[in-house]
């Protein structure tokens, strides 16, 4: 018999490191680098979402037709959390690239995974 | 030199195989047991909206203050995408369990990444 696979996509899990905190601290600084990202990537956007933490801080979300972008920033440890689900075609290293660039890490780490099943 | 440890949490990448598409097709369907699911596991909930896509299949995300949850529905393939992604005290796993019930899912795979980094 042989093994069906169901692979449903790619979940790309990149740490953004080293940002300047000014970068990351509030969504005027995140919202537009963020959608350009997705729209790099050629994602289909759907609706995007962002929340503000107080001091500082940002939680942003873009439902795309190809399943998410999510960011998450800390900026007094100049770190970012990203990642993308992505279930269609696409370009996610155009949108870690941009990423980088516009949030001047100084260090960037991706690793990627396949979504989905094996029939047992 | 002692390499200092930047973690900020774990991020769960869940899938549930095998679910009755019923269980997943409309927002209304995912909607309660979702965010019950977040409750359960002791997040503090911000925000939540759902996207959804004709004839059927869900985006979902909430917006927690120790980051966020996801999901993602194929009732044609029986198959849901589901990710947490948390930073603080939280007991995921109670979330799983509940979804896992509630979706009726005949097979549940986990796999758990530490978010963060390591100085070098």
């Amino acid at each position: 018999m042989e093994i069906q696979d169901h692979s449903f996509g790619k979940h790309y899990l990149v740490e953004f490191i080293g940002c300047p905190s000014r970068r990351i601290a509030y969504i005027d600084d995140i919202r537009e680098v963020f959608l350009e990202a997705a729209r790099l990537s050629g994602a289909t956007i759907l609706e995007s979402y962002f929340h503000q933490f107080e001091p500082q801080g940002v939680t942003g979300m873009i439902f795309i037709a190809e399943s998410h972008f999510s960011i998450h920033t800390w900026p007094e440890s100049g770190y970012a959390a990203f990642d993308i689900l992505t279930c269609g075609a696409m370009a996610p290293e155009k949108a870690i690239d941009h990423l980088k660039q516009a949030l001047q890490a100084a260090r960037v780490e991706v690793r990627v995974f396949t979504r989905g099943f094996n029939d047992l």
